[in-house]
């Protein structure tokens, strides 16, 4: 169980030289899914060496150009390198009439099958579950309709715990299943050996959440409640509140308030500025209230393990 | 009169590390234009200081992504930056559908008039002027609707040769308006003095030709005749004439013959095929046919005086 981020891009509004507007790639459990997608992603997954082919999934936080302009080059890519497998689109209502709207006119070679799946719930749903993972959405309040999105690792059976039960003759592997599958075994005695004496618990499932764009919104603390890793944006320092109230977006002090809240592990924090010359002081602000902090960068790779 | 061509990006299909798609940035006789605009142009005119506000037309050759999914990114910035001026954008039908409707989709602050100029001749036609450049689409050949762009400096006046004006006591500056329009002077005696004489030629007005994408085709060369500065696609070597064929791009070899039937001066090529590891390659097959020939490549710049 094991969750890889890896930071393409984390700086606000429009691309700039050494500034790529927002887009991560995660590997999470095996699966690997791309979030977000602003102008540039493509390039900045082939200098990252993130492969193309791994990718199924793409999940689009909100519709603003920093978010999604790069979307399509992506997929008229996927369709040059001959993709043939199904990929799943998910974001806000109006994503696919946009998409194929340009792919068509630009006659593009994309034929393998494009899924989207547009959402408008302003509530958390499941979205997406497999064997391995599982992604909810996180409602976010911005200036347009946005969800963050929670993906979250399968728990996976507890295992055998063999010392324990070989001190058990009448054990035998005809129980193994059964005691996989949680149950108690009772001996001939009546004695009853509870589950917890006979399998050791499984590794963690470990989670990540990707919150942005948003303004401060405490109500997604429940929803993101103890997650190992969590990426929020903080767009201005607590010195500009006032801009983060009117553009909708998060200080870094409130994104460190809520991982403070939320009690997460490690908190990631992006979508800085260009006002700002100097990152770190977003670090330094986040630190006196949340001191696991780390500053997303261009190229940077956060791991988890457990 | 001056040329200036500053090459953003001049490689086909995606964007890869080091390989940026089409666009240019062209500086004549102090108009300056934006010449197709693929994914990503918008960070490389900063990395080049290509100024934004000076740009009032943008010109795009045909609607494959490659040449302008850049676009409604720099829209959308110009939004940001708060332009209030007129953006004129030349390209062929259905380019203000596309555009628009990402504009619409993302809620962006693009609030400056938007002047689309929507091309469908199959006939070279005149497309902009004013009192410095002329503009006129050159009909290509490619898999979709394309056009190249001629830029044409305006022809100035014939100078006022004031050496030659001093032999005639006669001749005031009440003639002067005269002579600038091309007059001939008579003199009390009845004699004629021809204004070839009282004037200098004015200096050269240049020209510069965008050629891509496009198969060989020879009919544009009365169009471009003697250009100056003559861009043309070479996607391909000569040894892969078949995939030019098969995919309406030039290779190398005819982009200098048609150079060369032209009578240009100067041959800049570009647009090249993944495929090759060695672009050098391309400048030693024209060369062959086209001494002047040189290699399109990101931040480049070709000057054009007289």
């Amino acid at each position: 169980m094991s969750i890889h981020l890896t930071i393409l891009g984390c700086h606000s509004a429009t691309p700039r030289v050494n500034a790529f507007p927002t887009s991560q790639y995660l590997e999470i459990n095996n699966r690997h899914f791309l979030i977000d997608c602003g102008e540039g992603t493509q390039r900045q997954m082939r200098k990252y060496k993130v492969g193309f082919s791994k990718i199924n999934h793409i999940f689009i936080s909100h519709l603003h150009g920093d978010h999604f302009y790069g979307l399509v080059g992506l997929l008229a890519t996927y369709g040059i390198l001959s993709r043939e497998k199904e990929l799943h689109i998910y974001g806000p209502k109006g994503i696919k009439e946009v998409t194929l709207l340009q792919l068509k006119i630009s006659q593009s070679h994309a034929k393998y099958p494009m899924i989207f799946h547009e959402l408008q719930s302003k509530e958390s749903e499941l979205i997406f579950e497999d064997d391995k993972v599982s992604v909810k959405t996180i409602p976010l309040n911005h200036r347009v309709y946005t969800n963050g999105y929670l993906f979250t690792e399968k728990e996976k059976a507890r295992k055998l715990h063999m010392d324990n039960i070989s001190n058990y003759e009448e054990i035998s592997k005809a129980d193994y299943l059964n005691i996989k599958a949680g149950k108690n075994i009772t001996l001939s005695t009546g004695e009853v050996i509870p589950n917890e004496e006979l399998t050791l618990p499984p590794k963690k499932a470990l989670s990540y959440a990707f919150c942005s764009d948003t303004k401060y919104k405490p109500n997604i603390v429940p929803i993101i409640k103890n997650t190992d890793l969590l990426y929020h944006e903080a767009t201005f320092l607590a010195d500009r509140e006032d801009l983060a109230i009117k553009t909708k977006h998060a200080t870094s002090k409130q994104a460190a308030q809520i991982a403070k809240d939320a009690n997460v592990k490690q908190l990631i924090i992006g979508h800085y500025s260009g006002r700002y010359k100097d990152i770190t002081l977003f670090q330094k602000e986040a630190k006196e209230i949340f001191k696991n902090t780390y500053l997303a960068e261009p190229g940077k790779n956060f791991k988890v393990d457990e």
